[in-house]
């Protein structure tokens, strides 16, 4: 008991576990409180990581501090929703004062940077995971969903794709490249940056959103699904990073930005009387598509012909078969 | 991916899955919504269960549906809160149709006995292990905490101490006994039932709460720190069931009730004239001792001399060294 007291030290300490505006009672209870203002509702995901699935079973404490909370707060991102809180389950084979501080500056960096407070959790001993739930509030009835796409809208993303497929050889050290190519894919990866902004930009104006982390074509398909119309993808229009392109080349950084995961942007629907304001005000809007009669998801190119691949999904990292 | 939408489909398609009261969006977007009514509070509490460390790792699945959230609404009962949802993080080494049939079986059974609702989680592939976020709504200002346990109050706890624990050589098939001795064991370790109505009920009366999961004495310890009081517990008036008793004999029986962990029994403070209201209307309420000025946790015989052991903590269930 007394090295998991250790760390319930280093989270505690952290100076986002204090309660403050929307946490009536933070770590150390039985339960942590939330107030609701009137007339938001709560919004909540789930997301664990398990090492050797997620994230290399040996890598840099601090950046999956940085990345657990990240990849998490980004389907808040997804719903339009404030940020307010999170709860960190974290199973560790052992305990190291190292690896425990810096996976908790990494944790209080991203919290920060994203305004959430840690209000609680669970530490066990066991093969190393991580299970972050995250907590934000939205005005009621203005969640963005999967499920409000209209023909006719236009299928939008919040910026470049397939940085975090790009990123992979260099996690797994199998490839290597200039230290300025690195450094920027790596970051998209270790330190994913949830839109939140942007999600909360989007309220009242998309009709439907999601974080992409599948790879695009495979959550456009959840769109489409969830709203009933088909979605057309135009293969000309995917914006991508330079550092991406000088990587991987055109061919196989277009493959990373349709099928890889990972990415943590978000991908929307758009009445295109919407367009303009949006682009006005800053934000990174990029039109990839639009929305028509039918179901699924059809990749075309710039002759209109459909050219959709055999294999849309992404497989996650895994270290071992 | 395709075994992982089998296993959504089995949590999908329960019963408590559908929105409800306080639940606005259920599974299958980014986040889930809740609606928390004007004037209530979240509580939130999040437990890992590994397997190995928690439980054996293999068992029965719908067992160990039951206790995985059974022992998490007990955090809510402890605050005093009333059920409303859960998100389940579910990490599987690999997916068999009739564990998960099983293992969702007995988690809905919990769940509807509890009226609680499953809102969303995630399922990711790795070493098995468990990780369920309970939410429930509690009046504003009258969630009961560990920190109001004033000097004159009665220590008191809800129900048989020790059961937990009296278990555990039934469940690792350490040693044997009759059947009906066997079967109240078992039950109270596999299907905790949180003491969700005792909790509602001690809101406004009870000074500070929790429930017990780590053993009397170790958790009273939390209760004295949180407060700024001293807790005597008076060993003669431990209640215990006479299942324990018969398998434990009386020595071993006290101790399995004062170091015993996994009961998932209320200990609470109460000021005297509180008492007899809570009696009057059927909650099982003991009194195990009372509150005094200082610090810590005293173990006290029938002649009022400490008896206090050294070892008060408890060693939770480990397969492993």
């Amino acid at each position: 008991m007394g090295e998991f007291e250790l760390i319930r030290n280093y989270f505690a300490a952290a100076p986002c576990a204090q309660p403050g505006e929307g946490v009536a009672l933070g770590i150390g209870d039985d339960c942590a409180l939330l107030s609701v203002a009137p007339g938001e509702q709560l919004a909540i995901s789930t997301d664990t990581l398990v090492a050797g699935v997620h994230f290399p079973g040996v890598c840099d404490p601090f950046l999956l501090g940085q990345r657990a909370l990240g990849v998490s707060a980004s389907d808040l991102a997804a719903m339009g929703a404030s940020p307010l809180a999170f709860t960190l389950a974290l199973t560790l084979p052992d305990v190291s004062a190292d690896w425990l501080e810096a996976f908790a500056r990494g944790l209080n960096e991203m919290a920060q940077g994203c305004s959430m407070r840690l209000i609680g959790g669970d530490t066990t001993r066991g093969p190393l995971s991580l299970t972050v739930t995250v907590f934000g509030s939205v005005p009621t009835g203005q969640a963005l969903t999967r499920s409000g796409a209209r023909p006719g809208d236009l299928l939008c993303v919040g910026g470049p794709l397939g940085d975090g497929a790009g990123a992979l050889p260099l996690v797994l050290n199998q490839r290597s490249t200039e230290a300025s190519t690195t450094q920027v894919l790596l970051a998209r990866y270790w330190s994913p940056q949830p839109q939140l902004g942007l999600g909360r930009a989007l309220r009242g104006k998309a009709t439907a959103a999601l974080d992409i982390s599948d790879g695009l074509l495979a959550d456009c398909g959840h769109i489409a699904l969830a709203s009933g119309v088909r979605l057309q993808v135009e293969r000309e229009r995917l914006p991508m990073s330079g550092a991406l392109l000088s990587f991987f080349g055109l061919e196989q950084a277009r493959q990373a930005a349709l099928a890889g995961g990972d990415d943590y942007v978000l991908a929307f629907t758009l009445p295109p009387s919407e367009l303009d304001s949006l682009v006005s005000a800053g934000w990174p809007v990029s039109v990839v598509g639009r929305v028509v009669e039918g179901q699924g998801v059809a990749l075309i190119d710039d002759q209109g012909q459909d050219i959709t691949p055999l294999t849309r999904g992404y497989q996650h990292f895994r270290e071992t078969p």
